[in-house]
């Protein structure tokens, strides 16, 4: 079904896969393991991801995911692997709830809790329409972007591989664009194309494992776009962020209104309502390819100058 | 400090502060009682505010809440007290996190994670602006929209206090104006402005407790202004939502930007950006009245024909 998209077993999206095979340690206990080449800590879209997944296995699979609100209470051990702890919170006749604890250490690092729902016949069905951008295959990828300033990366980031292909449409990547001498413009939202690179199994709580992990990748990103200074195109990183400054996601939420396809392309728009007394919030949007509003999310995130 | 608002002690804010001063039951655990003139099930804006307020009795005054996210598993029973219990996940040196579970007849009903924060210097700062809409003491109350349209409304809301001067924007509350006669037209967002009816003690946290009731009145009606028949004036009840669909909350999330004063006029907003498979999923906006954004929520809703 895919033979635009010969699947290499080399791909990074395998390693993803890789780290969604939890091992089971006892009845609703589940182990995880961080991605090696993981740095000072482990990536929040990785234990979000990990943590879905677990609370997905035990749940019947006639009912998918259909929200998750998560913390993130202490930063991971990349060292160490991550043990999770299911709690069955409830299984009633269309839904089910879980709350899950992320221990390392003997300490709880994270806390999710996610609602499983048997989709009913829809008494109301509408859906926002995403916003006109061009397609996915006029664009460039975030590799091609980056490849002719590698040099001005930091070091751990020069070799980093993404299981996504992602597709920088605005904000998101337009300083990559700035440093090859083409313009770009202050704008309130980041937008990209992403799909996984390869196709992925029909699983549908891997799919949304998938945009789980790639939405923690750049919802952040949507507060700096306010304070992004365009007419300076040395000092700014805008993949990691203002190198002045430090963040962290301190919390994490998703509303899957439709079943989505990471293996398909999904528009990714985050745009940031606030941000003040060291915290900023994020708002993001999936659409299917064909427009359809697929998942909501929402992020908070800890911004702190790298001095203090 | 507010010569303009007499408090009298027979207003229904005076239930919802008796609603918030729980009985303190041990380490950590608190009981809360139900309006005793709440229907069939407990109102969700009160046990996500009482499962608040028995979180930040367990934190520093310090640190106000800065987020929540919670789950309403099983209808409350108003008939019986419900208990909360409130387990420490963290206190680290700026942030404390809380999750409590509110249980009624041995079943926990509600799930509520909180986070709290010293407010910190801010390295970034903006915030959404309000929409231009009239000031609220040229707009009528809720009450005086009502007050025509008593004899068309179910017995139990014709008494109905609310402890909150509500004065309609648009969308909310259009109903009884098109029953006055008065023109209303399709909108995407509901907007009120709204104060407690009553000075509020200065304790943050019951300013946040206060808006946390209000936001869950009236969150998922937005879902239902996509579909509302404006022409038709004698079926839709706006207030309660269109009385062929049922409607419940499943869960409620909330980020409190900047600290809110419940007793001073907040401007609400809500819309919704998609319903599909039984569910309809709502954001808010809360702004001060000089237009600042000050809190930002999410609620996802079950929406079942009344027949099923």
């Amino acid at each position: 079904v895919r033979q635009d998209r010969p699947v290499s077993d080399n791909e990074p999206i395998f390693d993803l896969l890789a780290l969604l095979a939890l091992e089971k340690l006892g009845d609703d206990r589940f182990r995880g393991q961080s991605n090696p080449d993981t740095l000072t800590r482990v990536f929040g879209g990785q234990v979000a991801a990990q943590a879905l997944i677990a609370a997905s296995a035990t749940v019947a699979p006639d009912r998918p995911v259909h929200s998750l609100h998560s913390y993130f209470l202490r930063p991971g051990d990349p060292s160490t692997p991550i043990d999770y702890e299911v709690e069955r919170l409830r299984d009633g006749r269309g839904f089910s709830a879980r709350r899950v604890s992320a221990r390392q250490h003997g300490k709880v690092t994270f806390t999710l809790a996610a609602s499983f729902h048997v989709p009913e016949r829809a008494v109301l069905t509408h859906a926002a329409t995403a916003p006109p951008v061009p397609r996915p295959e006029t664009l460039p990828t975030l590799k091609e972007l980056i490849a002719p300033h590698l040099d001005k990366l930091p070091k751990f980031l020069r070799k980093r591989e993404l299981p996504v292909d992602i597709r920088p449409v605005q904000g998101y990547g337009d300083q990559f664009r700035l440093w090859s001498g083409k313009p770009a413009e202050k704008v309130d939202k980041d937008i990209i194309w992403f799909r996984s690179n390869g196709a992925l199994p029909e699983d549908p709580a891997v799919h949304v494992c998938v945009a789980t992990y790639v939405s923690d990748l750049m919802a952040l990103d949507a507060v700096l776009l306010w304070h992004n200074d365009y007419s300076d195109t040395s000092t700014a990183n805008r993949v990691l962020g203002r190198t002045d400054i430090a963040m962290a996601s301190l919390d994490h939420a998703m509303w899957f209104h439709e079943p989505i396809r990471a293996d398909e392309w999904v528009l990714y728009e985050t745009t940031s309502p606030a941000a003040g007394l060291g915290r900023g919030f994020a708002v993001g949007r999936m659409y299917s390819a064909d427009g359809r509003l697929l998942v909501s999310l929402a992020q908070e995130g800890l911004f702190r100058s790298q001095e203090s």
